[in-house]
């Protein structure tokens, strides 16, 4: 393109801020953060201290908490605000984007009313503009530290992902393309509930094998209910899907994690989250992926159990036995 | 059955010995040991020391060293020798197993020249009998220390698979059915190529991201493979596949995965495989089924790192370098 693209990034937090450090090596990168001492503190010290620690963001990095000046200034822009902010956010920046500008989604989390995907709700709010997500096996601390990762941009049009690409590819960031926006968007979705499955199961000390089986058999019931919706079943065995699903159930870091391993350790789920500081999708989305799989008559055993945990009607114990009171059948059976 | 039902276990090593802890609660169980002094030691202290330390092994379990009276006995012979032993071993009691006796494999590696399955090799030397596996993730220490885990029997004829599955089922080891022998087979086999990949991430330091994006696109080379070779690609989404994967790259009790790692320290792959005193199948299956991707024309990038490093031709720093290198595209093309 003839002149520099001007990405915008909405929302400070560790993901967003991370996501600007990688464009602003590409191209100019303008981060909006609800916060204005946050968006200070990225521009005069390069540094997001409440969600990075003390990690220095690279050089050219700017900051905003004005968010129609953000807006205006957008070539592409990135939406990085927690699932419960996404329409609200984009409500008051309607008119300030310009028209045909692409939008893409980092968001992990239902619409809890409505249970639209990210991308619906920017589709509804900013309608006519491509709309598509940035997502994979991420853990934002590390690729800030260096670290390489890799990642998908999916849009219905390839010709925008292949666009989109190298705004956000570096040495160590690997950016593949996907066309199944739905598939790319569900694993990041519904990872974070087997997440907490997962931390659970650390919490209780149960040992890989169970581990492994949450796992496998989490992405099955991902994959179920995916296809079921529309979606091409093998992108949940692609980044998105397994990928993104083995960083956050592994990393000590994954708040998803780390929220199922508290509650299983004692705490409750208010305490667990309180502990944390920061948003656990999971905990929020686990009711409105079980409204899903009961619209579309798929079984999710194990989305059950960990709805029932976060609603405080079983305990963790509980749930790993109800767990293994299910039958097991032919592999491709549905539970 | 009007009758208990014999189950024999060829192979007295940690998972063979595991297998037959598991049936030996259901059915009489005959565990044969190439060396004397362990089917001694199993039959009057319940132990095997040499692979599963202190562990006491479940009453009853009974033990021989007399190949040839094993065989005699069985009504279900499993085989948990090593993959290069495996021929050599059945080729001696062609003529002691009574004739339509299934045989379940737990073997995770291809004989080298051949380049057979050893459910193939199994089918060679014993023909006429069904042929089946028994996968998953399973590590056998904690399965023996009673540890929850989830397991596959797959047999062509779901009838066979539907009546072993009792025989080894426990109030904690779920056993599923699947009818794709190839694909559960080739996911037992090819993990092991890609633990070792994320032993060496491990051994780098390379960080979460990194070894869950090596696992990912493992699985998509995986995948490629066995669809290629005729397996159905939902199997390595499944406990055989992805499960089994997941449980070999992250416990630091897998074998693969230790030796990846000791060569990322620094040791050569022969001090490796040394240090570690059991057999690491990955080790010996790299260059066969690199061979397989030639043949079939399927791109594996990761098993190509994998073998030039175990063959001494690379350095796991400069392999990770190498998968750098690769240019992404869309998610699902070949590389």
């Amino acid at each position: 393109m003839s002149r520099p693209v001007n990405v915008v990034v909405l929302g400070a937090g560790s993901w967003g801020t991370t996501v600007a450090s990688l464009s602003v090596r590409n191209t100019p990168t303008l981060l909006w953060a609800r916060d204005p001492d946050v968006a200070v503190e990225i521009e005069t010290d390069r540094r997001n201290s409440r969600y990075l620690g003390d990690r220095l963001l690279p050089e050219g990095i700017r900051a905003t908490d004005d968010l129609g000046r953000a807006a205006r200034e957008a070539d592409v822009l990135v939406v990085g605000v927690p699932s419960h902010a996404v329409r609200m956010t984009l409500m008051q920046i309607a008119n300030d984007l310009r028209a045909w500008v692409p939008v893409l989604s980092l968001v992990k989390g239902l619409e809890p009313e409505s249970r639209l995907r990210p991308t619906e709700v920017i589709a509804q709010c900013l309608p006519g503009h491509p709309v598509g997500l940035l997502a994979g096996p991420n853990i934002a601390s590390e690729i800030v530290d260096g670290f390489a990762a890799a990642a998908v941009v999916a849009t219905q049009d390839d010709r925008v992902a292949s666009a989109l690409q190298p705004l956000f590819a570096t040495a160590v960031f690997r950016v593949y393309r996907n066309t199944d926006v739905l598939g790319c968007e569900l694993g990041g979705v519904l990872k974070n509930i087997i997440a907490i499955a997962s931390g659970m199961a650390d919490g209780l000390d149960v040992g890989d094998n169970t581990r492994a089986m949450v796992l496998a058999r989490g992405l099955a019931e991902m994959t179920r209910l995916g296809e079921t919706m529309g979606a091409n079943p093998r992108t949940f065995a692609g980044l998105t899907g397994v990928g993104d699903l083995i960083a956050t159930c592994m990393s000590p870091r994954s708040r998803n994690r780390r929220v199922g391993e508290s509650i299983a350790r004692g705490m409750t789920v208010q305490e667990a989250v309180a502990d944390l500081g920061q948003v656990a999708e999971g905990v929020k989305t686990a009711p409105t992926v079980m409204a899903l799989s009961r619209d579309y008559g798929v079984d999710m055993p194990i989305a059950a159990e960990v709805e029932a945990v976060v609603a405080g009607l079983r305990s963790p114990a509980e749930a790993y036995r109800g767990l293994r009171r299910l039958a097991p059948g032919g592999e491709h059976d549905v539970a």
